[in-house]
């Protein structure tokens, strides 16, 4: 499987456009844990990725965190290229949250391509409106709900995304995912094993009770 | 000055489109505090605004309100017509701040330009990523800065908005633009008005120290 079976528009382009991307990619492989992105600066290029994971967040002046959405397989991370469009104002850090392979598209290529063609300005819209949905949900999470059904709703996200109910997560780690403090965490989670839903030991929680996480995240 | 001197991109469109959509438009006049969108049912079409002032705000099930970005003269408002595109996942309401005009464009005329036209399918490109980074700069403003400088910051820009310092605002009104409580903002002003940088009157708000007010929102 190459570039062109990961790239959802590539029968809709011309042979010259594709040939014109396909002359211009380089692929990577990066280790977990790494920032491939560091905040508006750069302009490396569009990542598509080929298998991994990667996490996009905002990044306070104080060094606070809170992620903003991920990229898995397939997708396309349009704001490691946010000079192919002027109104983009606005910088995001992103790293790997798991060993990750990538093809990056330069960002002048693309930009040329998207003036070009319909279909691929029009795939790259529906790449921006999927992104600002999830940041609208976003909003309505930090506006509306309260800490302890947005740790419980992340514990479970964690748990589908690891396949595994025994995470390896710092309270510090969750505190930066949901743009909150330590404290605030500890207390959260300390509250959940008093009453069976997770248990805690250095460094992991493990989930106990999925359900009632669940219930408490969804009401 | 008529439709294609507000469409920003007419000129590079076909005649073929330039009519299809002409023939398609109506306008509107509306009257200041009119809810226009309600949500995400309706998809009445793409708003460009001849004059007056829209608000784009989200609300929570029990009807809380947050500010997400303003609309001008000029300007395209497209989550108004949100089935133009899958995967805009998110509701809106938006509303007549002033006495407003603009033309309508129904959704699936604007869709089926775009999807043919790159100049256009560009142009909404630009439009959603303006919008989006106002809703970036409005998380950042959520997660990292405190109430007072997000009210003082709000004042000074209602105040240049309205170009008077005597602003027609309850304290609820300012509330729900910020997506807080009344109370919250009731402490603040009295704050304010106690340094004499605002003089408070039964649904005014007056600014009475401007510069003040400007350094304590920028720092």
């Amino acid at each position: 499987m190459g570039f062109s079976d990961y790239f959802a528009v590539w029968d809709k382009m011309t042979p010259e456009r594709q040939n014109r991307i396909l002359g211009s990619i380089a692929s990577r492989k990066v280790k977990k844990g790494v920032i491939i992105q560091n905040g508006g600066e750069e302009c490396s290029g569009l990542l598509l990725i080929k298998s991994g994971q990667l996490r996009a967040y905002m990044l306070s002046p104080e060094g606070r965190e809170i992620t903003l959405y991920r990229l898995f397989e397939r997708d396309l991370c349009l704001f490691s290229a946010s000079c192919i469009m002027k109104s983009i104002q606005f910088d995001v850090t992103i790293e790997t949250e798991k060993d990750t392979e990538f093809w990056i598209i330069p960002a002048e290529v693309y930009k040329g391509v998207m003036e070009e063609s319909a279909p691929v300005a029009n795939y790259t819209n529906e790449i921006m409106a999927a992104r600002f949905s999830e940041v609208m949900w976003l909003i309505e999470q930090i506006m509306w709900k309260s800490m302890d059904k947005r740790v419980a709703g992340f514990l479970l996200e964690e748990s589908a995304l690891e396949g595994t109910e025994q995470l390896k997560l710092t309270h510090e780690n969750i505190a930066n995912h949901l743009g909150t403090h330590r404290e605030v965490v500890t207390r959260m989670l300390r509250y959940f094993q008093s009453e069976g839903m997770v248990s805690l030991t250095r460094g992991t929680v493990k989930i106990m009770d999925a359900e009632r996480l669940r219930s408490l995240a969804d009401h």
